[in-house]
């Protein structure tokens, strides 16, 4: 895949392939090889990209596995809910930009991505909380998971926030790091032994230990640590995934599931580029004012002064208003 | 679109583009003639009457607009799930027809379909009853709808029937049927002349009578009757469609919305043919047996006499199984 | 039950019962005097107007028939979340503020409620289009619909926006109103006369005119218009309740449906005060500004003088942002 | 709550508290003993056990915390869908059947439930496929898990079976079991003694050890197995659990979360028991024969010798065919 890394825009989607093992990247490279005459409407952009692993963390990817629709599908959409009375607004950026800032979310309805995700657990299982979407997980019920594990990059290796519970603080250094590391690795490991030992199994279906039967895969799993990696497939439709986005590519989500967001984010801007445009300036940088937040922001801006104390917000409210008026 | 009439199946899938306006086939044809390439998977079933209207009742159609996916696509999510031990089921059909026996329903969430179908308002009231699926429906609120009513053929005005509250009985012959027809015709007529007065609207958007305001649209409509015609964009899911039609390409559906499914069944044996035998084996043609009925089918085979009294099933449920074993 | 007249909230919620059939008050009546103990969470507000009919429109009525919860199950479940972490939050109050300003839903999603609604069939189609809901709607197919259509009041009769597709104008007046009106009651009278006559069912079950056999209902239905009244059962959660709110009990949303909201609004306060109040505070009030827009803001704060030109926003969006500003 | 295990059905529902710690038992008891006066309709035997909690596993529990309607309710909704027309069916029980017998859901959907359930992250990553239902969960981001996890009782620690991917073989026995049982103490105590190390969190809040930072709550929780306990509180409608019970409280489903739905389907009984019945008569118990396979069943009952070659079905098919007919 040498030749897509030169397209591709700087920053998250880069290194396509680099935590692919090399089976995949071979399926990869074939699937990718395959063209197909298609009457449906085509996105040249994500074209490019299909099937392509980027990575995310150290083991994980994001791929996609198929889409349909694009910019156009969500057009012809509204012109269907909304008749003669669309055609006034002059071009199909003006009235995906109306549609996303108006709330008027069915027309995204009708584009529909899938995707294949490795990630590890416990990103999982924020992930999951997001009901709209079809999955299909690799089930540790029927299969053996591999040995693979999510273990922080240094500079993600964060402290608890003291002032936030939810939050981070500095990073960790030193000494403290490496302990972290190593207790990290050392539990991964061990525990991914005793679930080999536990299951028993040789490589080809017979016991490794003749003497012995092996637990079942659905109980020996249990040992397993939550930053082993899974993989699924998941598929949405696009306003359901604007609205993963707006939570998990924000400065709030955790950084684990954030990092998957971003790359899912480029990969938007690819399959959807007017749509993720406005998405950009609608929903993740903008605020929402209260009604008295507003009412003090009439007033800052007739030139009164305005304290919290009169502005009937609370303290903490007063905090979120000014930061977001970087004030 | 002449040529592709050769390929269709007999029966739901003919006469394509019989309901359609002009306006509409031109753009059908041109949607048609483009091609392009896709490294996506292509259901060339499919693609052959893409975007082609299928005349469903007098002035309906389905026409499929969009789609992902194939029956490979259902193979390769159940893969992903199930791992190394779905290799030991022989074929792609055999895994297929397993997940649908067996309600293992994810896999065929998988792929999806988009449609654009032209319906009487009283069939998209049930029809809106199923909830997971996207819809963007044509806005009375902001557009005026057509004169276009669904009269039904002399063979479909069936009387009510005596025995069952939810069926039909015999169809209505000589004077009373011609007397129904008479008066759905000429309601239809005068209230959609009603409408057309209330919204004072000339061709160029002037007001037809300049003297006059005009009704809003949002309320004029309320005037016209429920077998006015309607048309939305519909997208479900593989799974979810099989639902549907499950319940309403089904003896017990009423005939209006059995005649769209009984399209939409065509298209999705062009679509997933693996997929649409398994349902018409293990969905349409099978019958549940209740625990007691079981109990009562068991001894039957073992050659007893079973009386309803003695198989501890109701009257009701006793002829249900027994129309079901056709004694 | 006059005597909840008495403490209801001068609005919306008036004259209990005014829309309701006689059967339905005694029916109402017996339901309201049957008192039970119970271990579950009560909200006292609610109980006081259990049952009772709240009148919308001319015919129409809604009316709380369950309930699970109260403000403090949402608080009670944001605990199970947030664990020792919603400790530092020092009241229920702020704690459900704090949930409704940062759009953490799920705590909302553990509050229920069950609604019984008369609504004409236009309104019905615009409301079912929320699909996180349960419903049971009277079926025409079984059963016979009521002579009862709505008729705007004549302060309602609004004249098509010429300004906006979808909104209304002026309200009609002198003979077009009287015009309107006329035709509105004609067409639904002269319909449900032949509805009657196409069905043929005298009060006893046996055929009206004992020569013919009458239409089955769900055919015959199809010759009404969408002003008829149907009923139906409404449920869902108070998240989703919010989000109907949000976008029916506003200035946007069509007259007819937005009166229904707004009992349902005034409902919503006895049930959950304090939820209804933040809802009206952050989402009801509140305005998002865009990341374009914030820059402008901040920009006028500090004293600038901002126009459209060098603002970045579009003319529209100019005109959005200077109204919530109220410049 | 001695005087409530009196009543409680033998099996499932027994032992009330045994896996509460004794605040949690307060809290509960001091719940059960207020009782308040309500208009909405009483499950009687659902609010004899309201709150309590009932042990799953070795420290999983599942209490109903909360409930919205009975049977009766059930009957109520569908009598709004069907109007006149439910009245033909003699009463109450028997619309129940009829309704769970043909597929008529919607009405079961107009009860609902809320529960708290504490259980191993492994069995919440099955359950939360379950997507039609409200959750909320103990967050490890916010909040430190306990130091608890699931070990097998000796009884259910089984082998890998030999026949089936999916399914488990016999019971391990002594030396294997032993050592197993070693494993997953040892690992589960060794990486929660990790996780505390990492948060360095004191009893106070302060750090533990004054000289470290801790790591993020979000990150150190990465570090427990699988077996770890979680706990959440789950709502869901009537329709929605008994599709829950058909999957989980099966033969097919993993013991642990069996273990789980026998004790919903135990609480299920005391709050709707003319549906639950009518669950186990036409849902568990049920067998769903495919059209070949009713084919088959005809020729058999008819007296005719039928083959596995002569009927149409699979190898796989004829002997899941044949156990269900117990041939």
């Amino acid at each position: 895949m040498p030749n897509e890394s030169d397209s591709l825009p700087p920053g998250p989607l880069s290194n396509p392939g680099a935590n692919a093992t090399a089976d995949q990247i071979a399926e990869i490279e074939e699937a990718r090889a395959r063209m197909a005459e298609t009457r449906r409407v085509v996105a040249p952009g994500l074209e490019e990209v299909l099937y392509t692993a980027f990575p995310v963390l150290d083991h994980g990817f994001v791929r996609v596995v198929d889409y349909m629709g694009d910019d156009a599908a969500v057009v012809q959409a509204a012109r269907v809910s909304y008749g003669r009375g669309t055609k006034s607004v002059r071009n199909d950026a003006g009235l995906i930009r109306y549609l996303l800032r108006h709330r008027h979310t069915t027309p995204f309805e009708m584009c529909e991505i899938k995707l294949h995700v490795k990630l590890p657990v416990f990103v999982a299982r924020q992930w999951i909380r997001h009901r709209t979407a079809n999955v299909n997980e690799y089930s540790a019920r029927y299969s053996v998971l591999d040995r693979e594990f999510y273990i922080p990059a240094p500079e993600h290796l964060a402290a608890q926030s003291a002032a936030n519970r939810q939050g981070r603080g500095d990073v960790l250094e030193g000494d403290e790091a490496a302990r972290v590391l190593q207790l990290l690795r050392d539990d991964a490991a061990a525990c991914y032994d005793h679930y080999e030992e536990m299951l028993n199994e040789g490589p080809d279906g017979a016991p490794a230990d003749p003497g012995r039967q092996g637990l079942a895969r659905e109980l020996a799993r249990m040992n397993l640590p939550l930053n082993v990696y899974t993989q699924w497939y998941w598929k949405t439709d696009l306003h359901n995934l604007l609205h993963f986005l707006s939570l998990r590519a924000d400065a709030h989500a955790q950084y684990e599931i954030r990092a998957y967001a971003d790359v899912m984010l480029a990969l938007t801007e690819r399959w959807v580029p007017i749509t993720a445009q406005a998405f950009r300036d609608y929903s993740m940088g903008a605020v929402s004012l209260s009604a008295p937040a507003l009412a003090a922001v009439r007033r800052m801006i007739a030139g009164e002064t305005v304290t919290q104390e009169d502005s009937g917000l609370s303290a903490r409210e007063w905090r979120e208003m000014m930061a977001a008026l970087e004030r």
